[in-house]
C-alpha cells in the first residue's frame, strides 16, 4: 500500500438540507466537499434525508425514523436549517419543525455545540461594532445542547392559564462539556470563561460548582465566571476578552447569536454539534424564509461547516484549511453576498448563492 | 391658597444605597433631589434603610422588615445596588444579597422594570458600536420582574447531583405588563416588540398568545414578535429598529444589559421598577466592588434615576427634564467619569463621583 492510498479516506456523508435556504446553502457545501475529495483523492459518498417542516409535509414527523437511521449510519452530517414562519404565528401548533432539531440532538447524543467566531479581515467593517474593538477577536463557544430548559417538562396548569418550563442540569452533563471546553482551551490561549446566572438559578450554581471542580484538572487554564447578562454586555464592549466560552443551552443560544454580529453576519458562521457518535455540521443561520428560493443566501457558513466537518469528524486539517483559505480568497477578491456587502461594494461584486459557490470552487 | 403653595409638593423619599458603589452614587442622586426641591419649592423629606450584603452584615437578612416597612411608607425609593463578590465564589451560600432585591420586588408588587435607553449626543462615540448605527436610537424596555424562572421553585435532586429551576408565567402577569408597554407605545412611536422563545418554551407561547390578545385593544400599535436570540443579535445590528420592547424577566435581564452598551456605559442608565404601590428607582449598574470607595463611580445613572422618580412617581415632568438637561450640559462641558472617558478626553476633564455631582448641581 503506497502512501497515497493510505491517506485516501472513504467516508459517507449525509446531507440534511431541512427548510428554507437550507436547500440552497447545503448544495454549495456539498459541491465543495466533492471538489476536496477530488483534489485530495478521498472517496466521499453521499445520501440525503428530510428534517423539519419539509419532513412534516412529507411524513408528518419533523424527524422521521428513516432520517435518524441514515444519520446514525453516516460518518458525518452536513445540515442546513429548520423552521417555517407559519408556526411562529401559530403558537399552539403541536408538531413543530424545531422539534426535529431538538430530537436529533437528543437521539444522536449531540451534547456540545461548538461555534467558532472567527473574523475574516475583509469583513471587519461589515460589523456594526467598530473595527478597532473587533480586530483580533477569536472566540470558541461551547454551548450545551441536550439539557436545560429546552428539554425539561413543560405544560399548562389552571385550565391553561399558567404555563411552566423546567430547567434541569445534572453533574455529568456539565462535566462532559466542561472537559471538552477545557481541552480546547489547552490548545488555544489557556483561557476559559464559564457563563451562568449563579446569583439566581440553582442550575447555574450546580454549573459553576462543576466547572470549578473540573478546572482543578487543568491548572494551566485561567478560568473566569461571568453572569449571562454581564457576558452579553462584555461581548460588545470587549470581544477580545473572550477566548473559549462554555455555557448552558439557553444562554449559549442567545450569546452565540449575539456574537454572530461580531463576525458581521450570521451568513459566515459555522457550527459543530458533537457527542459520542455522528457529528452534525451546520450554519448558525436559520431557514430565512424571506429570501428562500431567491438565490440570495450566503453559502459560506455551510461551506465553513463542511470545513469544520473535515477537521473535527475526519481529522483532515489540511483539507479543512484549504476551504477556509478559499473563503478568505473569495472575500479578498471583493466578492460579497448581499448580507455582507456594504456601501463600498461594487454592484457587480455582489453575487448570489450559486455564483459565490463557483467563486469558492475556483480557489480550491 | 396661592398657586405656589398649590404646586408645592410634600413627598417622603427613602434612600436605599445597598452595597458597593450604591453608597456613593445615591449620595449624589439625593443631593440633586435636594437641589430640585429647593429650586422648585417642594418639600422632600428623606430616610435611609439597608438592603443586600450591608443588611446581611447588620441584621443577618438581605431585606430586613424595617426596610420593607419604610419602603411601603415612602412615596418613592431611590435605590443603589446590591451584591458582593464573596457570594460569587461561594455558590452554596444560603443567604445572598440578591435575595433582598428579589424579595423587595415581590413584596412591593414591582412587576414592571422600565429601562429607557437614551443616547446623549456627546457619548455617541463612547460605545463600541459605530455612531452611524446608533444615532437616533431611543428604546424603552419593559422587563417583567416578579415571575419567570427567577421566582419558581428551585432545588436539587438525586443527592444534589441534579439541579432544577421552574419558569412559570400566568396570563394576568403577562397581561398587566403588556398593557403598560402598549400604553407607553401609544405615547411614543406606536411600535412594540415582544421578545420570547416561543419556538421552544411553553411560558413563551403563553406570553405570545397574551400579547397577541392585548394587541387587539391597541389597533394603532404595530407589533413585532422576536425570539430572544434574534433580538440579542438585532440590538447590535440595527438598534433603531427597537422602540418599546416588552419581555420576560430573564430575557429582559440579558437584553437590557446588552442594550446598555448602546448607551456607551452602564453608568448612564436609569431604571424604574413599578407596580401598584411605591416605585423604586435605581441605576442598572451593579455594586461594582472593584471601584467601591475609590470615588470613581459614575453618579449619572443615579441622578437620572432621580429624574425618572420625579417624572413617574410624582408627575414632575419639568423637574425631571431639568435634571436630564443638567446631565446633557455636564457632558457638553466635556466632563466625563472614567467609564465614559475616551482617548480624546483631556485628563483634567475626567472627574470622580463627587466632582461630577458638583458639576451637575451647578447646572440645576
Ligand atoms: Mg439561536
Ligand atoms: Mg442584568
Amino acid at each position: 500500500m503506497n502512501l497515497c492510498s493510505y491517506l485516501k479516506m472513504k467516508k459517507h456523508i449525509l446531507v440534511v438540507p431541512g427548510d428554507g435556504i437550507g436547500q440552497e446553502v447545503t448544495a454549495v457545501g456539498k459541491k465543495v466537499l466533492e471538489k476536496i475529495a477530488e483534489k485530495f483523492g478521498h472517496e466521499f459518498t453521499y445520501d440525503e434525508a428530510l428534517i423539519g417542516h419539509a419532513a412534516i409535509e412529507a411524513a408528518g414527523n419533523p424527524l422521521p425514523d428513516e432520517t435518524l437511521e441514515k444519520m446514525r449510519a453516516s460518518d458525518a452530517v452536513l445540515f442546513g436549517a429548520v423552521g417555517h414562519p407559519k408556526y411562529d404565528n401559530d403558537p399552539s401548533a403541536k408538531v413543530r419543525p424545531e422539534q426535529g432539531l431538538l430530537k436529533m440532538r437528543k437521539e444522536l447524543g449531540l451534547y456540545a455545540n461548538l461555534r467558532p467566531i472567527k473574523l475574516f479581515d475583509e469583513l471587519l467593517s461589515a460589523s456594526s461594532i467598530k473595527p478597532e474593538i473587533l480586530r483580533g477577536s477569536d472566540i470558541l463557544f461551547f454551548r450545551e445542547l441536550t439539557g436545560d430548559i429546552y428539554f425539561g417538562e413543560k405544560g399548562r396548569e389552571n385550565d391553561g392559564d399558567t404555563a411552566y418550563d423546567i430547567a434541569r442540569y445534572s453533574t455529568y452533563e456539565v462535566e462532559r462539556i466542561a472537559r471538552k471546553a477545557f481541552d480546547a482551551a489547552m490548545t488555544r490561549g489557556k483561557k476559559l470563561m464559564s457563563v451562568d446566572k449563579a446569583n439566581v438559578l440553582e442550575t447555574s450554581r450546580l454549573w459553576r460548582e462543576v466547572v470549578q471542580r473540573v478546572a482543578k484538572e487543568y491548572p494551566e487554564v485561567t478560568v473566569e465566571h461571568q453572569f449571562v447578562d454581564s457576558a452579553a454586555m462584555l461581548l460588545i464592549k470587549d470581544p477580545r476578552r473572550f477566548d473559549v466560552v462554555v455555557t448552558a443551552n439557553l444562554f449559549g443560544d442567545i450569546l452565540t447569536d449575539e456574537a454572530s454580529q461580531i463576525a458581521g453576519s450570521m451568513g459566515m458562521l459555522a457550527s459543530a454539534s458533537i457527542g459520542d457518535g455522528t457529528g452534525v455540521y451546520e450554519p448558525i443561520h436559520g431557514s430565512a424564509h424571506d429570501i428562500t428560493g431567491m438565490g440570495l443566501a450566503n453559502p459560506m457558513a455551510s461551506v465553513l461547516s463542511a470545513a469544520l466537518l473535515l477537521d473535527i469528524s475526519f481529522g483532515l486539517k489540511e483539507e479543512s484549511d484549504a476551504i477556509i483559505n478559499a473563503v478568505d480568497l473569495v472575500l479578498k477578491s471583493g466578492v460579497r453576498t448581499r448580507d455582507i456587502a456594504d456601501a463600498d461594494t461594487p454592484k457587480d461584486k455582489i453575487l448570489g448563492t450559486d455564483a459565490t459557490g463557483e467563486a469558492l470552487l475556483s480557489y480550491l
